[in-house]
Parts: C-alpha cells; structure tokens; sequence
C-alpha cells in the first residue's frame, strides 16, 4: 500500500464537516469585519520567506527548484505573500485595506504531537495606518474569528515590543551589544541575556528591569507600573477602543517579546488553556515588510490562527455539531419502482434536501441498513402499492416511525420536520 | 520587487467573491447528491502518480525529496490521492462510498493561454458499483454542478471505450499489435495508426471501421448503427436513468477515447463552447484504481472539474453578481464622536452585517470618498446633533439619500432595504 507523506494528514468526510463548520465560522467573521479574500500561490519564490524571517528558515521549509532554476519554497507562512501580492498589484489601492486568507502551510520538521508538515491557518492584515483603533480592530477581530468558531475559554494576551526595546537601544549605547541583547529578548533566554550582562560588566539593574518590564502580566493598570511613554499610552489607547467594541477580557503582557525584529508595535497572542503544552492559536501584531519586498514603507497590522488547534480547543469543550450527512435515502421495494426513485430523488435535490437513491440495486432490509449506516436522517420507500397513489412510505430513521406521504409532499415533510 | 511565480496567480477580494460563489454552488450539489468532501496533503509520494499515470507524468509534476529522501511531488491530481485514501482507511466502509474534493493542483509545464502551474479543481469519486445507474449519478451531479456555477452553454458527451477496445482486440489476434492501435487511438492519431494497417497488412476494413465507430456523435438513437453489445446496452441504460432524473441535454460521442489505460467503460466530457479551444470543463469516466495501489479491486466512476474554466466559462455568458462587499460604513463626523462610532459598527457586525469604522481618522468628505471605493451600500454618520437624539444619518451610496435614523433602528434599516 502506498502511505501518506508522513506528516501529513487525510480528512475524511465527518471530520471535514466539522472542520468547514469552523473556517466557515471564521471566514464569516472576517466579512463581516469588512476584510476581503486573497488568494496566493502555494510556493513562492524562497527569498520572499529568508527575506522576512532570516535564511535559518530555509531548513525548515520545502524547497524545490523551479525550470528556470530558480529556488522555490512551499509556503511556511502567508503574510509575506499577502504583503507581496499587495506591493506588486495593490499598493495604489484606497486605504485601509483589510485582507484575509485562509490556506494551507507547510513546515519541514519532524513531526510531533499537534505538528503536522502540512497545517492550515486563518489571517487577516490591516494595511495602511498605525492607529491604536487600527490594532484594535485587528484584535477585535481575532476575538470575533476565535468566538464565532465556537471556543468559550481563551485568553488574549496584549503587549508592546516598543517598551522593551527602547528601553535596551536607550540604556545600552554600544549597538552590538544592544542587538544581542535583543536577540536573546527574542528568544526569552534569560539566562544567556544574564551571562552577557555579567561578561560586558552591564548595570545588574537594568537586567532586572527587563526581567521586570518582561513580567508584566494583567489588567491594563498594570501598565501603572511603568513610566509613560509613546508605547504605554498606545497601549491604553487600544484597550479603550476594544472596551468600546465591547471586548473585555483581553489582559496586557508585556512578556510577548518573540519577533522583535519582524514585528514593530503592538503584539498579541490568544491561548486555549484546554490545549496544555501547544497552547497558543494565535499570534499577531503591527508590522512592517512592504519595503523589504521592494515596496514603499507601509504600516500593517494582522494575526494568523491555528485551524487545527482552533478545530482541536472546540472539540475539547465538547462536540461540533453538523447537520445530518443526508436527509433522505430513497429505495424502491420492487424492481419495477426503480424508474420512479429517481425522479423522487432528483426532485428532492432541486428543493435543496441532500438526497440519495439506491445505485446497487439492493433489497430493500439491505438499502434500510444502508440508510442507516450513513446517517440518513429518513428513509423514503418506493412501494408499488402506495405508488399507484402517487405516495411512498416516509420512514423516520431515528425513530423507525413510518407514514404513507404522496410524492407530490414528502420533500415539504422533510423540510418542516427538521425545523 | 519579488514577483510571484511564474505560471501562477494571485486572487484579489473581487476575483475571490465571484470564485467562492461559483465553488460553493458547486460544494452545495456535491452535498445535495450524498456526496461528502474529503481533504488529502497537497504533496503525495511520487509513485502514486507514475503508478496511474506512467513515468512520463514525472516531467510534468514538481518533485522534491523529502527529509527520509524519498521522492514527493505537488499533486498534478486529486483521483489518485482519494483511492489511495480509501485503500488506507475507508475500504471496509460501507458501499457505495460518495467522496468529492476542491484543491489545487500543479502542472510543471511552460504556462500558456488559459494554463496555469496551479489550477483548482473539484471532482467526485463514486466507489463501490458499476451499474450504470452509478454512472448516470456521477452525470447526473457533474451536469447539477455545472447548472449550480450558473452555466448555461454547456455538452455533456458520453461514450464507452469498451466499444473500440474490444473490437481492436477481437478483430487483431497479435496482441502487441492490438496495444500498438490502442496507444494510437488512445492519442487519437488516426494517421499514424493508418500507416501501422498498411505496414502489418491490416484489414483496410476495420481501420475504416473504427474511424466510424469514434466518429459517432449524437442522440443515443446513433447507437442504432452499431451491432449491440455490453457497452451499447450499459449506455442505452445510463441515458435512461438521467432521463428519469431530468436530465436530457447529453449526447452520445464514441471519438472519447483518451485514457484507454485507465478508464475501464463509461467515459464523458463536458465542454462549454464559448471558450474556443480550450472549452474542456470536464472530464470522467469509470475506472478502477485502486488494486494500483495495493487495495482490494473495487469499481469507481467519478470526474474532475476545471475551476479556472468554469469561472472563465460563466463570466463569458454574463458578469458574476457577488453582494456588496461592504453594507455599512461608520463614520464619526467629529472627533468627539469616535467613541460611539466603535459601539456602532460593532453592534452592526453582531446583526451580521459586513460593517467598518475609520480608524484613519479622516475628515468627512475623505471618509465618504473612501466608503464610495471600497463599494459600501451605506455610510452612517455619526454626528454630534443627532447623537443628542441616539440617532445617525444613514446615506444611501448609490443614490446618495440621506434619512435620520435611531442607533438602536440603523441596523434593520439596512437589513430591511437589502430585501
């Protein structure tokens, strides 16, 4: 038998049902927060991701070589296509402009619990302007996608990389030094962050500082702890226009410090705690890229979700519930029925039932154990009895319950029956 | 500037719009007729298309190693990784097995009018049965399809390629010379087959024969010119059954006769005339796949669909209409006026209306002007006068109307004009 790449998953039709439910949900959502749908290619050229995130990446993507001999890279990510598609083709276009994508990613790793080499997100980016209502309205849409998905427990968590970086470019005058200290910032290694306070002789008290400013985790007066600054006051702003949209249970952390180089303002993530280790199903935050692609500087701000771990935090609060596989399954009893089970069949489907007929000639104990091994909602049976009265036999899966309705009626009764 | 690959496209929010309706008309059929989507990687090892399709499809398909160095390629197509999915995990699942899929595919070919490197399809797998009921379902859904994306103009041709194939090999004993026509007509390449009759000394008769058979093309009474066999009956019952399902714009066309390999009887193509040469929108037939693959041999009808063409199809009869992408814009006239413009849109957004804000803090007219680009049907001014009042102006976009409006009423205004 040939395998599946490891890795990589197939997603039969339960599963899809569910999984549809939830994008559905969150496409939704973007629309109604105004964002329109991008589309980009599944491979890019590789320089469009080294160029965001740095050549380590290469080793973690799939690359391949083009005809003209040129590198490509399936995409790890899609914002860097987004803001491409946007410098080559939309850069004129009014502004704000609100994007959002849904597509598939993958990653070059081994695999590992909740990992896949092949995963699907959700995003959106806001291009055009740095107002806090403009991080905000990203952030009230990360809550509306997460929400409308159906997930009750999660956590937003708000930061600001401005703080703790210029606080380290303002307090550390040597640049080099300034930048490895951020690098380790960027990784959250303390300890290493540490060490180089101690082999540059770099004031112990600026080290507990960071570590301080790092630990800041709650309500916005937590944000009272600090001295003002443009960040802060961002920072505040944010939050007040997110309590106008009457989103109240984001918390500050001033502890999201991943991505300093990428990201340049706010930053954001949201947990599902039911998750454990593999937690986080979002990130985001404002940044800038156009002008890396060739572009005119631009500011943006977006998140990208986690659908897997979306689908996998709703199921853990409990089922997703989809509509029955089909409504009816129609069988004929006798042999000579079959020529009027097809147009039962058709004239259901063109009143919008998901309907199916008996393609394998069967008898009929056979085509009710059928019926009900797919999960067809009813079963209708075509007798030649009830035929020469133009009615079947309307037969209630779940209950068994069957009644004689003519043909002309049986798609109405289905219909009223599942409001 | 880093341009997207060549060969490939990127989709803006407008092309989506009209893409998705077309796509989801299509998924709705898929689900009316019993058919459940599954999703399989967007990579497969590469001998799960050299086993269907012979090694030459390799020069065709982008191809990597993977991390174990074994060979992996982008899918050229999505039948084979739905029967080797069905091997793996769905094979004791109960028959007939409806299965449809919508993906993106990848040709590694020179790009060329109306050919892309990624192209979407969506296609259906029917697995379990040969009644050629089974083949008039899978007719029957690619023609609803095709109806639901809105396409008027289209031929659905029907053949049998067990006509031709079983009079080759009755008629010519030598069995390299049988496979030799075969792969002759298989490319419909009637010259050189000609010259393989005069070379081997073939009887003039049958080449003559044959060129007729593949030249029958019409109403299924043209069947009357053939002697009867297994095929012509098979054929004669599938034109019943859609008959019975409504169904009666089909034509009988026996020149199908691509894929003499691997399609084993009922084959049907679906062009839409007015795309000139590249009118193919479909194509399908009934096979068997899966022993390829290590599974138990199992019968399966099915087509794919060409999403590009279809969309291109549909809009050379007339404009796609997609809703406004946006139905209201909120726009405070002051700045004192921002805090209840948030409170505003957010309660819209909560009716289910697609709403936004200024969050560039622009002047009236400016706001206005953009609300006009982006295609809002109504503008929602929030001024400091009718405030006083919890009310707003609401302005009709396209008519330019304005009318006072209660906060708590603006959203069933709009819900209610758009009826």
């Amino acid at each position: 038998m040939i395998q599946r790449p490891r890795g990589t998953r197939d997603f039969g039709p339960a599963e899809m049902a569910k999984r549809r439910k939830v994008e559905q949900a969150m496409r939704d959502a973007c629309a109604r927060f105004g964002f329109g749908e991008v589309v980009t290619p599944t491979f890019e050229h590789s320089e469009l991701f080294t160029l965001r995130s740095g050549q380590g990446i290469i080793d973690e993507m799939y690359v391949f070589k083009d005809k003209g001999d040129r590198e490509m890279a399936l995409r790890p990510e899609i914002t860097a296509a987004v803001i491409r598609f946007y410098v080559n083709e939309m850069s004129t276009m009014p502004k704000p402009l609100k994007l959002y994508y849904l597509g598939n990613c993958f990653r070059y790793e081994n695999p590992q619990s909740g990992r896949y080499r092949e995963f699907f997100q959700i995003g959106a980016e806001l291009i055009g302007t740095k107002t806090p209502e403009t991080d905000a309205e990203i952030i009230a849409l990360a809550v509306n996608c997460i929400r409308s998905a159906g997930l009750e427990n999660f956590v937003v968590r708000i930061g600001h990389i401005g703080i703790l970086k210029s606080l380290v470019k303002d307090q550390i005058k040597d640049e080099a030094t300034a930048a490895e200290i951020l690098r380790m910032l960027d990784k959250e290694d303390f300890d290493a962050m540490g060490d180089v306070f101690d082999a540059k002789a770099l004031p112990r008290g600026l080290f507990d500082k960071i570590v301080s400013i790092a630990d800041i985790k709650g309500g916005i007066d937590e944000l009272n702890n600090l001295e003002d600054s443009d960040a802060t006051r961002h920072l505040r702003e944010v939050f007040d226009v997110l309590k106008l949209y009457g989103i109240e249970e984001c918390q500050v952390d001033l502890g999201i410090v991943r991505g300093l180089d990428y990201y340049s303002g706010m930053v954001f993530e949201v947990d599902a705690p039911r998750l454990g280790a593999e937690k986080q199903i979002l990130g985001g935050g404002s940044y800038t890229l156009s002008e890396l692609f060739g572009g005119e500087p631009v500011f943006s701000t977006g998140f990208a979700i986690g659908i897997d771990r979306v689908v996998l935090a709703v199921e853990a609060e409990g089922p997703i519930k989809t509509p029955a596989p089909l409504d009816a399954y129609v069988i004929p009893a006798k042999d000579d029925m079959r020529k009027y089970a097809f147009g039962i069949v058709a004239r259901l489907r063109s009143q919008g039932l998901k309907a199916d007929v008996d393609i394998m000639r069967r008898n009929l104990s056979k085509n009710l154990k059928y019926a009900a091994s797919v999960g067809a909602s009813y079963a209708i049976i075509v007798g030649n009895e009830e035929m020469a009265k133009r009615s079947v036999t309307l037969r209630d899966m779940k209950t068994g319950k069957q009644q004689v309705v003519l043909v002309d009626e049986v798609g109405s009764a289905i219909i009223g029956s599942s409001k």
